[in-house]
């Protein structure tokens, strides 16, 4: 038993009905033929590779009125076969058809009286093949970890003998303080840091059974340290946007945001359905871009995205003008750090969807990136998810964010849409010995912000996962589908530079 | 906004995870050849008739640490659409691959943040067919009013034009106090029934906003009054049986529960999957036989029933000499009243298992059940739903469950299983145009019993639903072929009584 790190609880907190927090993906499975694929098959599999995890036969223990972080606890006689569910599209197959029932499948919110993880193999789609969905709440794992979960389930030859899965073992992985102080995961290494700390390692300690007294007792002190915390944070860091969040009774004024991102169509309040929808392209061609134009594969990203929004918004004579602004989440976790829980933190850029030359485009996003991060290196720039991990208490982050959820457009808005980007494994993967023939990563939505673009990197390509608000977002396979014209006219952009470059070169 | 009155209460604060108390469903609907059925339409349909229904809107708003009953607040932006769901059944299809879909369907608990209903309409069945899955919480409504709503959902015909379910708006079905004092309904008319029924009509007083203040006062009068209540109960009613299930440390001595069940194979700890089997008989066979040897279709149903199950366990030699106990819930309803709370109470019927001769057993079924109604009729009966209702905050009712549920065979058996009968239409129903050929009615289980058998009259059947715990009940599908096997021995035992009185009247 261990009380859920800052940062993890943080993603239980945040959750309203409208704004689950689980993440997931899409794996379209390929059975090798000849091979006896079945479900069957497939939940030993999940069994022998899960079975061994703690993380994932722990359930939630909630402390009452959110006055602490919740806890871990196992749960009796786990087994994974409990968590995975097969079923059929209905037929005719189409994609729009499986996009519509993973969409539905998708926003249902997780169990929480159940380790906070479901799998859903689906059939009926052409050529034999299954697509496995799969749902984990984000206080388990960040997407970083996540990917190299999947790298862990998934194998790189189709005959699934290897050993399960022990390097996730939480043997490895406790986050406890004494190994990865909370100050030290944000960046805020100061006094407060420290005893936030020993707070984590209190937690730890206490043993298995569920002690009632020194749980409540934890929670009194916690409730007493809070006006010094948020003190802290509220009083030096947040003063403009945190006190609009609190208070949605003063109308929002244009000369008070001129910081802060303009309107998308999609900025308002999001509801309960999810939609997905998905699109790939060869990462060869993004590093050329990349190469070429010196900039990251993260900028291309961004200015693929930039682009494709940019027409769509267009096309519908809804682009505004002054650039939108994409909320990119970034891994602080050191390489080689396998643990499973959240290390990250969200930089805004500037997407600039105003600018129309692909090329400038791709700079000016690769400008504003870097200065994101030297920002955030400095310590300068507002870090939400840190913030509210450590000044808030679970009851109060839980009223906070039902209050931004409902108040929509009151709000100023940080960022438009998050873009995210995760690596994966660069060479096929198989799954229970089926052939991965494609991963659609599938992240969550804020308040108002009913899109969200996250880029999974698998096998020599970039798979897009647009999740969205389909009531904000109504034409998602278009949004989709201005992908690969957006990279298309990059490419066209680097081929122009370089024509340029070399008549230059022999003028 | 109003309060849960107590006896649907008693069905949330029972729910603990390997016994979640939804009741649900199966419909296998057949479309009319020509006819536009699909799932859009179908959705339509169900918002069209459970739009103008408020309760199929709320959710729960739960009071903490169980200290009062929950309310029930109008969930905004509700859109029964939400909670449909369209999925296809895994090629090849079996009646065994549908049991097996359904019982994981049906296993998974609904979710607490929402309103508390789910519907899955299933393809992929033989004939273009598809299967209706519906789960509703038993705090929304018991077996009897459950069925009426499905009339009410259901059509005679097969054009779906009538005009919304305006029956069940909840003008009528208010179960405020003044109407239905709880202690009407639980036939304990006194003084402390009088300051219960008070107790509601403050909750029913209690504006449409949610006032935090009063309802802690609430909470709070209600905690105080908590001993009165108990000690009426306990220690009046159900010294035997309430004492043991409060501690589940003294060993069970033989003695005492002489007047208790003898223990099936299914009486032990009820885990977290389900199974469904299902089957059918002629009700016209059903009331020959009643009517042949005077008794009630009940007494057949639970002889029926008797029969099946004492074959089964006689085949695996685990047939207790002592005759098993059923445990008959039956409505305290009073004719015509079409609101949609629970309004049931239960009786222990001896199921005659150890009578081999099938009208003996009947005939002993009959006696012992006419001897249950009489108890309950002079009061003298053990009344666990009315009891607990009345006796227990939730919060203390959750943790006597819940040790209940772990306590398995320490425990005195009230009952081995619960047996079901529900009445339906006499004549063919159809849904969103649709006909219903068969409708298989699903129940819950209760700690240590891992079998339930419910029955449902509709269109000159009686279908029986088997709902089990897979790992108590391996073989449920070979206990539903015993049913007709079962009603077959009882028709021959007619015919040799007819033909025996028929001789006896020659001679």
């Amino acid at each position: 038993m261990q009380q859920l790190p800052p940062q993890d609880a943080v993603f239980l907190s945040m959750e309203t009905q409208e704004l689950p927090a689980h993440i997931g993906g899409l794996a379209f499975l390929n059975p090798t033929p000849g091979q006896a694929f079945s479900f069957d098959s497939f939940v030993e599999f999940i069994r022998n590779r899960l079975g061994p995890c703690e993380r994932f036969s722990w359930q939630l223990r909630e402390i009452p009125f959110g006055l602490d972080r919740p806890y871990w606890v196992p749960r009796e006689n786990f087994d994974p076969a409990e968590h995975i569910l097969q079923i059929a599209l209905p037929a005719p197959y189409s994609p729009e058809a499986l996009s519509k029932l993973v969409g539905r499948l998708f926003e249902r919110p997780l169990d929480r009286t159940r380790p906070l993880w479901e799998m859903v193999l689906i059939e009926g789609l052409p050529g034999g093949r299954h697509v496995l969905l799969w749902k984990m709440h984000h206080c388990l794992m960040d997407g970083a970890s996540g990917a190299s979960l999947t790298e862990q389930l998934f194998d790189p030859t189709p005959d699934a003998v290897r050993p399960a899965a022990a390097e996730f073992t939480e043997a490895d992985t406790h986050p406890v303080a004494d190994t990865h102080p909370v100050a030290d995961a944000h960046g805020v290494a100061d006094a407060h840091g420290v005893a936030d700390a020993h707070g984590v390692a209190d937690a730890a300690r206490i043993p298995g059974q569920f002690d009632q007294r020194a749980i409540v007792e934890r929670a009194l002190r916690n409730a007493a340290e809070l006006p010094r915390k948020q003190s802290k944070y509220i009083g030096e860091a947040l003063r403009g946007a945190f006190s609009a969040w609190q208070s949605d009774r003063e109308p929002r004024k244009a000369s008070e945001t001129s910081s802060l991102a303009p309107t998308a169509p999609w900025n308002d309040i999001v509801g309960r359905y999810r939609g997905i929808a998905w699109s790939a392209v060869s990462l060869d061609q993004v590093k050329q871009v990349k190469n070429t134009m010196g900039t990251t594969v993260n900028d291309v990203v961004l200015a693929i995205t930039s682009g494709a929004v940019r027409d769509y918004l267009d096309e519908r004579d809804q682009l505004p003008e002054a650039s939108l602004i994409a909320s990119v989440p970034c891994s602080t976790r050191i390489a080689g750090d396998k643990t499973l829980g959240n290390q990250i933190r969200e930089f805004a850029v500037g997407w600039a969807t105003n600018v129309e030359d692909p090329i400038e485009r791709l700079l000016q996003i690769h400008k504003s990136a870097a200065e994101a991060k030297r920002k955030a290196d400095d310590g300068t720039s507002f870090d939400l998810i840190g913030m509210m991990s450590e000044a808030l208490l679970p009851g109060a982050l839980q009223l906070l964010m039902l209050g931004a959820a409902a108040a929509g457009d009151k709000l100023p808005l940080p960022a438009n849409a998050v873009v995210s980007n995760v690596p994966m494994a660069p060479f096929p993967l198989y799954c229970a010995g089926a052939h991965i023939e494609q991963v659609v990563p599938i992240s969550l939505l804020a308040p108002t912000q009913g899109l969200n673009i996250t880029v999974l990197s698998y096998c020599g390509e970039l798979h897009f996962g647009i999740v969205h608000d389909p009531s904000l977002v109504p034409d998602a396979w278009d949004l989709a589908g201005h992908i690969p014209k957006s990279l298309q006219q990059l490419q066209q952009g680097v081929d122009r530079e370089l024509t340029l470059n070399s008549s230059g070169a022999e003028a």
